[in-house]
């Protein structure tokens, strides 16, 4: 078996080790005589899976006691239609952020199940400019009544980042889509009302959807809501109302205790931060071979969008990088070019290979 | 390692011979250099595994080619709310059969996200003796202008089952609920206008829900329904509006291709037939020291629950089984007893051991 250094955007890399306990574990977990797929989510075994990936999760990100921690399914995009549904009632406003299109997705879905009967509002938007760089504090107009303030903090497809020290400042919940960069860095839980995250990207595999929520956000959807989709009943019930996604909660606190044996996310902070330089030093350093057009201040660590000044140049880049183990770079249609997601279970080493692959090719085909 | 006999009701056994090939691709499928957890979702390598579920899926239940199948989230609860959203509009009425926990939990789910605009109207119910059978034609009182008629073909807690031939006649569409039952037998999908299926019984790993719905029925929902939960936008987008239940679904696909092998349905029906007939036989040939308390031509194939005359031996029988390496035969909580769920995945030969280890016992404590 030869694994690839592997690039996509998501569902993305998992750390070989965990996939290797995972094997491991796959038809007999702690000697169960069946694998975790196969046990039923109310004994004791999975209750202490579902239990210790809480834990952990809450221990890397200092989740504070007033915090629910949740396990849905349905990904970031089922949570654009929950939030507003669970958050915003008739009659009142929100605020959306707009600086990509997952956070363009959240409005438009958002638009949609409230119908007119509350306010979406866009608070601010880089659209305009192409969404190359967050929004600066004086194109943000917040409403002070607004319900919440919603935004994404790290836009996949545009590769456009921003810490918690930089959210605006504001007296209204704070909801947040973290879901291509939670755990990449230590966060201020407490500076966020709400924090959702599809887990297909720094977390395990797809299909199931972190969402951690402040208590006081709990109980005030309408009675109307589907019951899955009613963050209170499954804050109540632990995550459990129906079947969980016992696998993708078992891969994804695998995850969780890896991050700890590597140091927890500060550590993670300094390994990301690293893989992250290196890769924008060989783009910034490639006379304009290769191009990141996101202002400095604002690039992720996470997902970093290239294009080639010679577009033309872009099959062979995509093929001789495959010739050379390195997958899964393609750019999103949207924005075209190419994309590398170095997410946490990308290592170093692989982050070096592409940056050694990017600098040969140029010098062969500049 | 060794593996017992797991009766689970759900999450529930796989084939063993499925989860050796998922172990032997956990890390690299097909040469991929990455596993099926780690692939984005619009390569080249997940669209062959998801069309392949599809093909093999439609070959196994002879889908008619005017049926869609969609991999959705959030189990069959989010159905419960889903089906009337999107089929039962303002001021309709909608019919729904109740013959055990899980359709009194879709009329209530149903009658919750309605909330007095439409009619949902119970046509019919074993509630008051105990869910112990299936409803007679006389009991049955449908209204020619339902939108549909909603039942559960399997009742998974309380051990009542029917097959296609025994649907009531009507010229409404019928949405069955078939979670627990479904592939264990050949079903006339064109008796239905909606089957649905949440994988952990009968299928695969928890967090993908099968739907198999007509396309007539699509394009029903009103305009404010959660973009994920609209049958006609997840049709038209290939199950992939967003990021789907990848591992599982990649599962679900082995488990189809595992019932090719075992000769299809017409053969899984046989082998699940001899199975349930072994340890109805157990039961009724114990004296009264088993009991079951369903009619005779009602009884589940799948899920078999049973009660002791003597409660108090109760927890010797699960001690006991246990130590046997039988497990998972705890009663659901609501009916107390026993349960045996014996899905396509639990062998012959796990019946047998179940069954010769109920026959000692009772010659033991007897």
């Amino acid at each position: 078996m030869s694994r690839v250094w592997n690039f996509s955007a998501g569902p993305a890399v998992l750390p070989a080790e965990v996939l290797e306990q995972v094997k491991d574990e796959l038809l007999d977990w702690h000697g169960a005589g069946c694998g975790v797929m196969e046990m039923s989510h109310r004994g004791k075994e999975f209750t202490s899976i579902i239990e210790a990936a809480e834990a952990d999760l809450r221990e890397l990100l200092g989740i504070p006691a007033n915090y629910r921690v949740l396990f849905l399914q349905g990904g970031a995009t089922q949570q654009f239609a929950q939030i507003p549904i669970n958050l915003l009632p008739a009659g009142k406003s929100a605020d959306y952020l707009v600086t990509g299109s997952w956070s363009k997705k959240a409005v438009k879905e958002a638009q949609r199940v409230v119908a007119g009967t509350a306010n979406v509002r866009v608070a601010g938007s880089t659209e305009a400019s192409g969404f190359t760089r967050f929004l600066d504090a004086g194109e943000i107009d917040l409403d002070p009544n607004a319900a919440y303030l919603h935004l994404c903090t790290n836009e996949t497809i545009h590769g456009v980042e921003i810490d918690c020290a930089r959210l605006p400042a504001t007296a209204v919940p704070i909801v947040a889509d973290l879901s291509s960069h939670i755990l990449s860095r230590p966060v201020d839980v407490s500076k966020y009302a709400l924090i959702y995250a599809g887990a297909q990207k720094n977390v395990g595999p797809s299909g199931v959807t972190l969402v951690i929520v402040r208590e006081d956000l709990l109980g005030r959807a309408p009675a109307t809501i589907p019951t899955v989709m009613d963050y209170a009943v499954m804050a109540e019930n632990g995550s459990m109302l129906n079947t969980p996604p016992t696998f993708a909660i078992y891969v994804s606190g695998l995850v969780f205790q890896w991050l700890k044996r590597q140091g927890g996310l500060a550590e993670m902070e300094k390994i990301n931060a690293h893989k992250a330089e290196l890769l924008y030093a060989c783009i910034d350093g490639s006379e304009g071979f290769y191009r990141n057009p996101v202002r400095v201040a604002d690039r992720s660590r996470m997902n970093v969008p290239f294009t080639l000044a010679r577009s033309e140049l872009d099959a062979d880049f995509l093929a001789e990088a495959k010739a050379a183990g390195l997958v899964s770079l393609k750019g999103h249609k949207s924005v075209g070019g190419m994309r590398a997601s170095i997410y946490n279970a990308m290592p170093t080493d692989g982050v070096r290979e592409l940056v050694a692959f990017m600098d040969d090719f140029r010098k062969r085909k500049a």
